[in-house]
């Protein structure tokens, strides 16, 4: 069991890693000092296949457990959800000095830990994160949130978890499109701070794959150590920690684009990493071939790396800070693999370039 | 134009206090930095009197003002009203620049505090309290919060505000009843931390009763920095701030006994200081003079200093923190007029007899 530190001050926690350990859970919960009571929260997929195990190493441990299934999906990541959830906690007698035990993805992370963050002002939030893309990504940094109707994740907070609790053999039983999904946030730590580590996923992107166990251990610590890294110097996104969204510029635009329902999250950044990097390629920043380099790794972890859609439809959604320079988008650009920065002037020209370059 | 800073770090903030100086709120926010729009939520009582000087003075600065009243009363304190009031916010483009701004007593405090908070993962958060209630107490301290039909308060989280700006003369407008509510509140603070306070209220009851101008602002004042003192030691209220809680232990039971429908919160409070005060001095921990001048300065205010309940009906529904000693409940009891400590060992025979003694 390999375990990293996220120094946050007082909000300081630790982030658990190894394989086949989600029977040690109660332990490791036992050494917070909170309960007796916790609240498991997860959803119908990821309940029928790990609840029960989860729940009786919480009970081994001498806890009581409170446990509640809620649909598997994006939609379900509501202030509805949170209403029902509180409900439940507070009709099963969730106590101040309770937790919040959240056993999935990163819908199920995302909303459970906005409940511990408005449960009684605040109860303990430990994460048992179960894709590639919650254990890399949603589960280090501390947003929490839910989504409204008139906007993704537009209700929410910074909270820190208590405990990251995180199992990589889990993902035998995720679907390959999501664990590819997940693998885009993974290349991006890469490209955006450690050309060793994209070095790395070059010459062991088979094996994570194929969800070797080692690897996959390797990858998940790294990753949530890059993250981990960027989050403390910037715990509430006021800076540094813009660069977190590297290809999330035109990623989120092509969610958006396609209401949600045509990509995965990670595909969308993929593209959206190919994208910038032509940005960046065009004007010189990164070499030809780095950035081949990029793209060829995104390919052979079978994420799209083109888009379909006309430039001009993608550059009209692409969000403008009124403050930003002439009102243009910002991008994160690779200066070289392991080195990105923040742009506020990339024109609208040469977004559409670099769109229609890599349009598929 | 006084003002009293509360020091809590980076999340440290300024009470601005004077008399007669509601149109000077937009030039104050002006010099927080947010915007350029704000939301203001009110309801439609106090909107009624104060919405639209309020909306002018801001607009005036500046600003653009997205402006909600919700209808007045705790019942509104909800999820449900947060909803809207996000809903509002995404509809008028309220942006993570802007500010959400509180016009109201503790009501739309704790509820525009709680989407502030919770918006887009925190915006600014402006207070403008209306009633004496919010003006010394819910507006100090961060605490922001919703109801849940199953338990007060019990949806929220600690959120600082940016500003607080507070105009006594607004007080002449609010029911005399709600005004010796407040009052509750500022006595507790003489008898938990200020001996020279109480003996202040002593002699100049009847000047802030009539809201004399100098007498408030001296009051508000003195009870912001009392408070204010206290949160600084314990701002996520894990030890010191209990002693806060003076007269709630008692007073937060005869609130439940009665649907909180028959007590305003100061008056439930006022009995619970006297109750607290005759477990006081049955324990020789404090002299019969000094219960006397708390009660007498209780009934002068107009506050009730006795319950008409059956002494077994109130100690059955006290709260009782199961890790405390033999499930006893919690006391905040006062030594001498000025200082109080926590006990958790007060027994249901010494409440029992206290509250027969009180009994009207
Ligand atoms: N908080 C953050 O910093 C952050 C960062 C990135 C993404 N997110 C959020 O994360 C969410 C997406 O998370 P996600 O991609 O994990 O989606 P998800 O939680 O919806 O999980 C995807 C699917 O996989 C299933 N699943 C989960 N674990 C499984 C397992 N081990 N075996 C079999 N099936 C399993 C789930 O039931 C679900 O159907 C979005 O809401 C996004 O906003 C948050
Ligand atoms: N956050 C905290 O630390 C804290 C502390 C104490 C109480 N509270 C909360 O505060 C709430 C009670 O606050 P409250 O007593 O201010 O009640 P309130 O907000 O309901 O106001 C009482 C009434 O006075 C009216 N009013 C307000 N200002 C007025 C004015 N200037 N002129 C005329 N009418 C006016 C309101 O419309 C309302 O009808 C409760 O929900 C309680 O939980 C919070
Ligand atoms: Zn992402
Ligand atoms: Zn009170």
């Amino acid at each position: 069991m390999d375990s990293l530190r996220v120094e946050l001050g007082e909000r300081s926690y630790s982030i658990v890693i190894g394989s086949g350990i989600l029977d040690s859970l109660g332990e490791a919960v036992g050494q917070l000092g909170c309960g007796p009571r916790l609240f498991l929260v997860t959803d119908e997929i990821v309940g029928s296949l790990y609840g029960e195990r989860v729940k009786n190493s919480l009970k081994k441990a001498g806890f009581e457990v409170l446990y509640r299934e809620l649909p598997a999906g994006e939609q379900y990541k509501s202030l509805q959800s949170a209403e029902i959830l509180y409900t439940a906690a507070l009709d099963g007698g969730l106590e101040r000095g309770g937790a919040v035990v959240a056993l999935g993805g990163g819908v199920i992370g995302d909303l459970a830990g906005f409940v511990a963050a408005t449960y009684m002002r605040g109860v303990s939030y430990i994460q048992v994160p179960t894709t590639l893309l919650a254990q890399v990504d949603s589960s280090v940094g501390g947003k929490v949130a839910v989504n409204h109707p008139l906007g993704k994740n537009t209700i929410g907070c910074f909270y820190q978890p208590r405990l990251t609790f995180t199992d990589v053999q889990v993902l035998r039983t995720l679907e390959p499109r999501e664990v590819r999904s997940g693998l885009a946030e993974v290349i991006k730590y890469g490209v955006i701070r450690d050309a060793a580590f994209f070095r790395y996923l070059e010459e062991n992107l088979e094996e994570v794959m194929a969800l070797q166990e080692e690897a996959l251990i390797r990858v998940v610590k790294r990753s949530c150590a890059v993250k981990a890294e960027i989050v403390q110097m910037d715990e509430r996104e006021k800076g540094p920690r813009a660069i977190l969204n590297f290809g999330h510029t035109i990623g989120h635009a092509l969610e958006a684009l396609t209401g949600y329902r045509v990509y995965r999250h990670g595909e969308a950044i993929a593209v959206g990493m190919a994208v910038a990097s032509a940005i960046a390629a065009a004007r010189g920043l990164l070499k030809e071939a780095e950035r081949e380099r990029l793209v060829c790794l995104l390919r052979r972890a079978g994420l799209p790396v083109s888009s379909p859609f006309k430039a001009e439809d993608v550059v009209r959604i692409l969000p403008r800070d009124k403050k930003a320079h002439r009102g243009r988008p910002r991008f994160v650009l690779p200066l070289t693999l392991g080195r990105v920065e923040v742009f506020d002037d990339v024109s609208d020209d040469e977004v559409v370039a670099a769109l229609e370059e890599c349009r598929s």
